[in-house]
């Protein structure tokens, strides 16, 4: 399959060929396809529909790098790192054009709704976050999943769903994969957040307590705040006050100290499950057991 | 039909309510709803694709504005005018994602690749015109059709065109619609290009020789080079040296005296017609008289 027609810019060939082989683990093309795999599906649509997922996926990194100004993505620079910001905003809208081409390539309308619907999703989730602004009181455990459905759960849930379809499941099936992908993708979120308290900087290429220095309380910090209401750094964060480094470290070792990171991965673990429970319905094959292997991953990884 | 789902968050939602009802000539909306009226179409799924249309067109307008900086767009102030680089982004994104969303709507396939086609075209004529540089040549006549077509004309062609698959016409009229629209989106982009030396500036909201200021040469400033090989600040301006305010202005003066407008007039003109001409295999309607009427209204305007 070529990625880009004859007349594509060389430049912008050379930063998408970049962006793509920068790695990262493909967990929702190999998802896609894995669901693909139940019955006969189309391989060449196949595997147009798991380009379309990755594609999408790092044209909303490339405009979020932006937006945050961030520096380094899976350790290498960012576009925005080197380029202007007019060749990083259209570099990631062909990437948004490109993966929506490639979604039309399964000819599954269906498919194509769920990935429009989704990147709406996806991008109203970070608005939401981007006007935020500041707050008196921490977030709901509502608010934070609601947040972490948009930012990650919605595309694995249709990762999941979309290779159901393509692969012409029955409804009860499509519905198990989508549960599937959401379970597996509130988890793998959560772990994002744990890590982001527990990785270290060298290794995650982003300080530690990334999102609370930003003013963004995760689980880790909200279970840690049902012990400790009022906590005044993480008041400070959440008024967006952008409280000192050493206070943010005290905190960190606080959250460690605390049983907060043991209690937010039982949380993640409780999630994974729930994907793996979610995917009795299909056959026991070999793609039946990767999928569920990939919710291990997912909460068992240290990236 | 909602223009959003209930959790849109609401200065997302603002945002491009005043985006839209800033105004702007709505002739790709149009264009598209008359194409869909040779046959009976779907009219919910005719309005969806119209407003698919001018959501696509008005997206890639907010990205543009803010990698140009521009701070007026049809005499309002642009979203980059008071809002952030995130939000301004992320308002093209999610514009980018209804629209996508939208065209799913008329659940035809080949209108939803053309669509995604199309954008395609757009941006990597967007990120072709970025990545110019500096030059010591002006382009050639086919260089400069080639960025008129992908800027402009591309999206007027797919206008017409997947109005017509709509419809159902036969392949002879959906071609002729698309010649229809490609002719006339060159014809709509030369006489843009012949007001940015001719209009005034409070009414366009932008300086005289725009382009030119800017190191892109356009139809009249082509025209005039061929009697005006090297012309010294024409070539200065190509180079990126951004000549000073009084010698672009002395150029205009030296275009508007030349008989260079009355050339591209007469070239718009002549993409008008063939605009025109191409309409001939459909039915004399009032529809088909109303698509004629645009091509006219095109190069007639003044502004």
């Amino acid at each position: 399959m070529r990625l880009f027609p004859g007349q594509t810019n060389a430049s912008l060939v050379a930063a998408i060929d970049y962006l793509v082989e920068s790695g990262g683990k493909r967990l929702r093309p190999t998802i896609s396809l894995l669901a693909t795999r139940f019955q006969q599906a189309d391989q060449e649509k196949a595997i147009a529909l798991s380009a379309a997922v990755e594609m999408l996926h790092t044209a909303t990194l490339v405009h979020d790098d932006f937006i945050d100004n961030a520096l380094l993505r899976r350790g290498h620079p960012t576009l925005n790192a080197n380029w202007s910001p007019g060749a990083t905003i259209l570099t990631g809208d062909y990437m948004f054009a490109r993966a929506a081409n490639l979604v039309a390539e399964t000819e599954n309308v269906r498919i194509i709704k769920d990935f429009a619907g989704t990147l709406m999703v996806i991008v109203n989730g970070e608005f939401q976050q981007l006007f935020n602004g500041e707050h008196l009181a921490p977030p709901t455990r509502e608010e934070y999943y609601q947040r972490i459905f948009a930012k990650t759960a919605s595309l694995f849930a249709v990762c999941a769903e979309s290779g159901a379809i393509l692969a012409g499941l029955a409804e009860a099936q499509i519905k198990a994969l989508s549960e599937y992908g959401r379970n597996l993708g509130l988890a793998f979120q959560i772990m994002d957040d744990i890590l982001d308290f527990t990785g270290d900087e060298a290794r995650l290429g982003k300080p530690v307590a990334n999102d609370l220095r930003q003013g963004i309380v995760t689980l880790p910090a909200l279970i840690f705040l049902d012990s400790h209401p009022n906590h005044p750094v993480i008041l400070e964060a959440i008024a967006k006050k952008h409280p000192a480094d050493a206070d943010i470290e005290q905190v960190v070792s606080q959250i460690r100290a605390s049983g907060s990171l043991a209690h937010a991965h039982a949380d993640a673990r409780q999630f994974a499950r729930e994907a793996q429970n979610a995917l009795l319905v299909l056959p026991d094959t070999v793609h039946r057991q990767a999928l569920a292997g990939i919710a291990d991953y997912a909460v068992d990884r240290d990236i």
